[in-house]
């Protein structure tokens, strides 16, 4: 087995393809050099088609969660209040996150596995006129599940001046997203998951509406104070030292996404989905999300205690090298997650499973080897 | 010329050797696997001796600018009083911080190109006994002053029980520090300077003293929140996702590090400095750090109106692909700045010396060829 070919099936980070990797290895560079400021606003410019917006697009070195954070410490103060959709674990962040600084969090809270509907939401909304922002999880990552989001907008476009905060994080690149015609004030992403990068970036994208909000807003933040950071954009550069090399990756990153364009990157993935749904119902294993919700980028199966997810991870990982991820909170070692996201593509797909049929023969589970492989090489094959 | 040989010598990025480049090629790993928890919790470990301390090193995914804002915002609360050592630009940063954060900053103002001595210091603090924190910077990198942070320690624990925080963002990795032993309570620095590294990470170390006042603070931060931090440690682990291909570089750069030894390291870099001061007055060149204060990792020189530094630094760049920095804020446009830390060695010191020289001449600035060159060859040689 060679240890250097890692075959990373989690929803994030995924793997880096060769050619960013090459690109990343440019030698350092100023970032207050004339060379990086035109790569920088350049790069943040060719951002704005996977958010499907007009508004600048802002890079931040930090992880997911300190853009999350920016959506609130920028538009809300303490005592105001605002409603979090939760659906899973990373809806929860946002409500602790906003608790953190005062605000008022009003969870609307749904079953893990579950989406957040538009019925719901208008039914909670009408509850809670008061809030003046509305935060959801586009794909949430614990559970598989992609919520509704140009639904939800329009529920609280039509009933609320509240704000429509979405952490995208975990789909961003490989869904379709329409930030200015759905009505979505901010989008948050970062760069380890459909944008194929390394850990260490996240973008964040606001509308005219938030940037209202945003200027009035007294923040109690400097490193995540989006006023300096749209100040600094304007010259090209950012207000603190921005991570260099994952920039140089970012450019050839979206010379790839360019290459196949979002709306064959939307498709690619929505037929990883549908061959890794197909071939755990073809094992007998039950998938956590319905399929009008199911994400495109992460598939949440529940063995419902027919065999131990965590023994059958860990053989995938000695004997394949393949890593899948397991639950999160109440779901730990008892569901697994397979990421299709990224610099993956069918095939990959077909291994994966193939390597779960294996590792589930191996820790003595009942299998029939290829018949999750052959379901998914039928929708496969029916694309091609 | 080759486009891809740019010589940074610039106080940060710094370049990156070609072994934690090839470190930071390894692929991707999931950032909550235990292989990567390992890596992490160990490469972490190896960070106190740059520190001097005991105490946990804590690696953050943001600019150096991130971990001078958990120094403020985890250790004070709004109406707290602070003694800022001001002395440059990034004396100036931590005072915008903490007046950000509603902390009341009381400055202690030299000219730039002076360091704050322990006197000044001494007589400052009797005057504000009711503060409870003091920042400085170690290397002032917009004047290439080092401050005498061992002495200012010792005035601070004569007389007081504030803390003291120590920006050392341009020469951790490159001086001494002896942070338990000094006396220092938050040392914080950055990745892409003498670390080696592209810029993207910080690290960032707490006395107990410290500890002891950022656990009953009720820190306005989420992403920043230290107490966050210490807590995910002890499990060797990170909050929120970190930069993984920087920590793989991280640990090679550690390699590099310790085959040196520390000593040796400090050694070359006060050659480095020692060489790069013989030269500019070898050249008539004025320096802004007088001897005892000079820093060893960047050095400030100021034609005093002799030559246009604007030029002189462009011509370098345009016939020689080498970068040296310009001035900040007022000194703009007026000085230019030496880089001569981590992947420098005193060879390349001869090497920018001799591009300097000839830039000079190639903008018609009176200039002897070799003389630089030769009174730094003097320094050296009295060395090998």
């Amino acid at each position: 087995m060679f240890t250097d070919k890692q075959i990373l099936r989690i929803p994030g980070p995924t793997p880096i393809p060769p050619r960013v990797q090459q690109a990343m290895n440019q030698p350092m560079m100023g970032h207050r050099s004339g060379k990086f400021s035109a790569l920088f606003a350049k790069t943040a410019e060719r951002l704005k088609p996977y958010f499907g917006t007009q508004q600048d697009v802002y890079i931040i070195t930090g992880s997911g969660t300190s853009a999350l954070e920016m959506g609130v410490v920028n538009t809300l103060a303490p005592g105001d209040e605002a409603a979090i959709l939760v659906s899973g674990n990373f809806g929860e962040r946002f409500a602790k996150i906003c608790e953190r600084y005062g605000v008022i969090a009003h969870r609307l809270e749904v079953p893990w596995g579950e989406a957040v509907t538009p019925e719901l939401l208008d039914a909670f909304l009408k509850e809670k006129p008061q809030v003046k922002a509305v935060f959801a999880t586009y794909c949430e990552t614990s559970t598989g599940v992609q919520n509704p989001i140009a639904e939800l907008a329009e529920v609280i476009r039509k009933q609320s001046d509240a704000l429509f905060i979405v952490d995208a994080v975990s789909c961003l690149g490989a869904v379709p997203c329409e930030m200015d015609a759905w009505g979505v004030d901010i989008v948050v992403t970062g760069s380890q998951k459909a944008f194929m990068l390394p850990t260490g970036l996240a973008f964040l994208a606001a509308s005219e509406r938030a940037w209202s909000v945003i200027e009035q807003n007294k923040s109690l933040a400097f490193y995540l104070d989006l006023k300096a950071y749209r100040k600094s954009l304007k010259d090209q550069t950012t207000p603190y030292t921005p991570a260099v090399s994952l920039i140089f990756g970012l450019a050839e990153v979206l010379d790839i996404l360019e290459e196949e364009g979002l709306p064959a990157i939307v498709k690619r993935h929505e037929l990883m989905r549908d061959m890794t749904r197909a071939a755990m119902r073809a094992l007998n294993i039950k998938l956590m999300a319905e399929d009008a919700y199911a994400a495109t980028t992460v598939t949440s199966c529940d063995p419902q205690g027919a065999f131990d997810a965590e023994a059958m991870r860990k053989a995938l990982t000695k004997h394949y090298n393949i890593s899948i991820a397991g639950g999160q909170q109440h779901l730990k070692g008892k569901i697994f997650r397979i990421g299709h996201m990224g610099y993956c593509e069918p095939l990959d797909v077909l291994q994966v499973i193939a390597a779960i049929e294996m590792s589930l023969h191996q820790i003595g589970a009942p299998v029939e080897l290829g018949a999750g492989v052959k379901a998914a090489q039928e929708v496969l094959i029916a694309h091609v």
